[in-house]
C-alpha cells in the first residue's frame, strides 16, 4: 500500500470545542487513518472553541476525503476548509517572465527599448551569430511538448500537460540556471511539430522535446537533430538513459564487474527503452537483449516498426527467443521501463549472481523492490521512497548548461555517454554501496559536474 | 539634426597625463563635437597619468567614434576602451524564466513536480478551464513576430527582432505585472503562422502580434480572432489606433471640437493607419480621407487589396480626389503614419483654425513639429523629444492586464474605444493644454485606469 505522500497534503481548518483533550482527539483521529500529521496551527482561540489548521500528508485523493470525515465525525468538531497544498502550489503556474535590466526612466527606456534597441537589431541582422550574444537565445531552452505521453498519464492533451512543463522550467532554473520556456502544442501532426519547433527556433539555445508519445517522438527528435542547428533534446529518452548508464556503471564498480561481459535484458521498447540500448552499447555494452509485449526481439520476432527493425538487427547477438521472464533467467541486468509488476521475486532469484535490477515503471516497479532485494545485489526504481532513484533531473539541467555555455549546435551520444560518466562520479567511490549508486537529486555538485564535461566535448 | 540621446549612450575609458587642465580638456573635446558628457569616474590615479571613464551620450555611431577620436588626438591621452552602454545593456538579453514556487526540498519537489503534478495535470483534462487558475495562462501572453516589419528596420528577419520583442516583454512586465514571452518565427508564411499561434496558444492568456507587415498582418490577425478563444492585438494597429484616439479626444477638448464634425486626413495606409480610420470611426468621426502613395482614396482610385476596397467604401464621404497636400488643405485634423517630410509649414498653415496635428513617422515626422507648431494649435508625433508623444507602452500593458483580469476570450473596437478613453482621462482636463494632451509613459496610474476599464467592458 502507498505512504502518505508529500505529494497529497492537506489542510483541514477546523473548530472544535475546548477540552482536555480536544487537539489530542484530532491528531489520533487522523492518525487512525493513517495520515502523517505535518502540523497543528491555532488560527484563532475563544472561551469555548479554538480554530485549528491540521496538515498532514495522505496517501491519495479518498484518503484525504478520510481524514476530513474522521475529524468532522468527532464531538463537537466541525471541518471548516480543506485545502489541498499541491494545488494551492500551482495556483496561477508556477512560472514568471521577469525582466533582466531596469525601466526606471526615460533613458532606460531608450537603451532597452526604442531608439537604442534599433541599433542591437541591426547587429543581429549584419551577424545572426550575435544573436547568442545579444538576445536570451544564450541561455534559454525551449520545453516542447505536445501532451502525448505525460507521466504515466497518457493523451492528457497540451493545456493539462503544462503543470509538468512548467515544473521542467522551474527545475531548469532551479538546478543549473538554464531559462526554460513550455511550449505545449496543440497539435499531434509530427511534420506540424517539426515546422514549429523549426520555426520558433531563433529564440532558443536548445530544444528539450518532452512526454511526446513514441514513435512520433523518434521522427521529431531525428529530424530537428538533422535540420536544427541548436541541439535537441528528448529527455524522456536520452534523460532516462543517461541517469540509467551513470547508474549502472556506479553498481557495476559494487559488483565488481565490466559492462562489455554483462547479460542485459531491457523490459520496454518504447522512447526510453531504445535510447537505453543505444546508449548502453555505444557505452560498450555487447549482449542485450530487448523485450517488448510479447517477450524478446530476435531473429524470427515480426518488427512492425523502423526502430523494432534497428533492434532486431542490433541487439540479441544470441538469437534468444522467449518471453521476458525466460531471458531474464541467466541474466546479470535487468532494466525496466515498462509495466508494474511483470516480474516476482523467483524471477529475480533466477538471474545470475549479485544481479543488478532497475526497475523503473511508475508509479509501480516492475518487480517489487522489497522482493527483489532478496535476490539481487543492486536494486534500482524510478521512485523517490526507495534507494537509487533514477530521476531525469540528475541529467538534464546540467546537461542544457553544458550546451549552452558551449554555444553547441548539436548533441550526440559521446556527450551523453560523457554526461553519465559524470553523474556516476559524484559518489566517490569510496561511497559506494547498494543503496548508494545515484546520487541525491538535491546534490548541487551534480549539475555543475554534468555541465562541464558536456561542455568540454561539445563542439 | 539629431540631438544626442542615452539610445547612443557610450563610456571611453581614457588615460591622461596628470595636470592641471587634463580633466577639463577631455570634457572640452568632448563636448566640442556636440556630445552631452554625463559622468566622469576615476578608476585609476598615479603619480603621472590618471584613468577616467567619460560616458556620454552621443548622435549616432558614427558620433560616438569621432568622440573617441577627439578625445585620442588630445596631447597626452589614450583611450583604451570605448563601451557601448546600449549593448552592454542588452549582453544576455533582456528577459529570464523565473520559478514563482522554491524547490528546496523532497517535500517541494513532490508538489511541484511528481508526484504530486499528476493530480493538477488531470484536474486540468477534466476541465480545461482550469488551465486558466493551475497555470501560467492566467497571466501570460506571446509576443509574435516573424520579424518583417521591426520598428521601421523593416525585414529583419526573427533572430535581429528578438532585442524588440524582449523589451516589449519587459514592457508587459514593469507597467502592468503581465508575463510576456518572445516567439520570433522563422517564416513568412500567413497560413503557418496562423496555425503556430493556435498550436502554442493553450500556455497563453492572449496574444500579441507584433512587428508583421501588411497586408499579411490583417489576415493573421482576422483570422486569429475568429478561431481562437483568446483575444489576439496587433499592437502596430491597435496599440497606435488607441493611443491616436486617446490623444485625439484630448486635443479636441484643447480646442473645444466635437469628433464627429472634423475633416480628417490620414496619411498611411498599412497596419496603423487603417486600424486608426476603423477605430475613429467606431467613436464618431464622419469625415476621414486615407491617403496613400498616390493621394486620397477616392470613389476612382484604383484599389488592389481587399483593405483599400474597405477604405474606398467606408471612408471619404465627399469623394475627395486629389493628392495629400490637397486634402490637408482645409482639413481640420492631419494624422501621419507614413513617411517623412511629405508635408510642409504652408500645407499646414492652409488647413482650417487650430488644426490638429499628429505627425507620427519614425524617426523623422511628416512634417517638422517646430514648423507645424507655427500653425496648429495642438502638435504630437512618435518622438520622446517632443510634447505629446504617442506610445503604445500607454496601451498594450493595461489592455493585456483588463483581458487576463477578465478572462477574456476576444478583443473588440469597444473594448479599444474604452482603453483609448482611459488614457485619455488620466490628464485632468483642467491640465490639458497644446503641450499635454498625452499622458506621460511613466504615469504608473495609466496601465491601472486601462486595465480596469478594458476589465469592465471584457466578456
Amino acid at each position: 500500500m502507498a505512504v502518505p505522500s508529500p505529494g497529497y497534503s492537506i489542510t483541514l481548518r477546523v473548530e472544535t470545542a475546548v477540552g482536555r483533550t480536544s487537539t489530542s482527539d484530532l491528531v489520533a483521529a487522523a492518525a487512525a487513518t493513517g495520515a502523517a500529521i505535518t502540523a497543528l496551527d491555532v488560527v484563532e482561540s475563544t472561551p469555548h472553541t479554538v480554530m485549528i489548521d491540521v496538515s498532514a500528508d495522505t496517501r491519495d485523493v479518498a484518503h484525504a476525503d478520510e481524514v476530513a470525515a474522521a475529524l468532522g465525525a468527532l464531538d463537537g468538531v466541525e471541518v471548516h476548509k480543506v485545502s489541498d497544498r499541491t494545488f494551492l502550489l500551482h495556483l496561477g503556474g508556477k512560472l514568471e517572465s521577469t525582466p533582466k535590466v531596469p525601466l526606471r526612466n526615460r533613458d532606460d527606456l531608450s537603451r532597452a527599448y526604442t531608439p537604442g534597441v534599433a541599433r542591437v537589431c541591426m547587429a543581429i541582422a549584419e551577424n545572426k551569430a550575435d544573436a547568442r550574444r545579444l538576445t536570451i537565445k544564450r541561455n534559454t531552452v525551449a520545453v516542447v511538448t505536445d501532451g502525448t505521453a505525460v507521466l504515466g498519464l497518457g493523451d492528457i492533451g497540451p493545456e493539462a500537460a503544462m503543470p509538468v512543463m512548467e515544473g521542467k522550467a522551474v527545475l531548469f532554473k532551479q538546478f543549473a540556471g538554464v531559462d526554460a520556456w513550455p511550449v505545449a502544442l496543440d497539435t499531434k501532426d509530427t511534420e506540424e511539430i517539426i515546422s514549429i519547433c523549426k520555426a520558433i527556433a531563433p529564440a532558443y539555445g536548445g530544444i528539450n522535446l518532452e512526454d511526446i508519445s513514441a514513435p512520433r517522438c523518434f521522427e521529431i527528435e531525428a529530424r530537428l537533430r538533422e535540420e536544427l542547428d541548436i541541439p535537441v533534446f528528448h529527455d524522456d529518452q536520452h534523460g532516462t538513459g543517461i541517469v540509467t548508464l551513470a547508474a549502472l556503471k556506479n553498481a557495476l564498480k559494487v559488483v565488481g564487474r565490466k559492462l562489455e561481459d554483462q547479460r542485459i535484458v531491457v523490459s520496454g521498447v518504447g522512447a526510453a527503452g531504445n535510447a537505453i540500448i543505444r546508449l548502453l552499447q555505444v557505452a560498450g555494452a555487447k549482449n542485450i537483449i530487448a523485450c517488448g509485449r510479447n517477450g524478446a526481439i530476435g531473429p524470427n520476432s515480426t518488427v512492425d516498426t523502423e526502430h523494432k527493425v534497428w533492434l532486431q538487427a542490433n541487439t540479441n547477438p544470441e538469437g534468444f527467443e522467449g518471453t521476458l521472464k525466460e531471458a531474464v533467467a541467466g541474466s546479470d541486468v535487468f532494466i525496466g521501463v515498462s509495466a508494474p509488476n511483470v516480474l516476482d521475486g523467483a524471477d529475480i532469484q533466477a538471474m545470475n549472481k549479485d544481479a543488478l535490477v532497475f526497475a523503473m515503471a511508475n508509479p509501480d516497479p516492475e518487480v517489487d523492490p522489497a522482493e527483489a532485494l532478496k535476490y539481487a545485489a543492486v536494486v534500482a526504481t524510478g521512485r523517490s521512497d526507495y534507494p537509487n532513484q533514477i530521476n531525469n533531473v540528475l541529467a538534464f539541467p546540467g546537461i542544457f548548461r553544458g550546451l549552452l555555455d558551449a554555444e553547441a549546435t548539436d548533441i550526440d551520444e559521446n556527450i551523453m555517454v560523457a554526461a553519465a560518466d559524470a553523474i556516476a562520479s559524484c559518489i566517490p567511490e569510496e561511497e559506494l554501496h547498494p543503496g548508494y549508486v545515484v546520487p541525491s537529486v538535491f546534490d548541487p555538485e551534480v549539475a555543475t559536474k554534468v555541465a562541464a564535461a558536456v561542455a568540454a566535448v561539445s563542439s
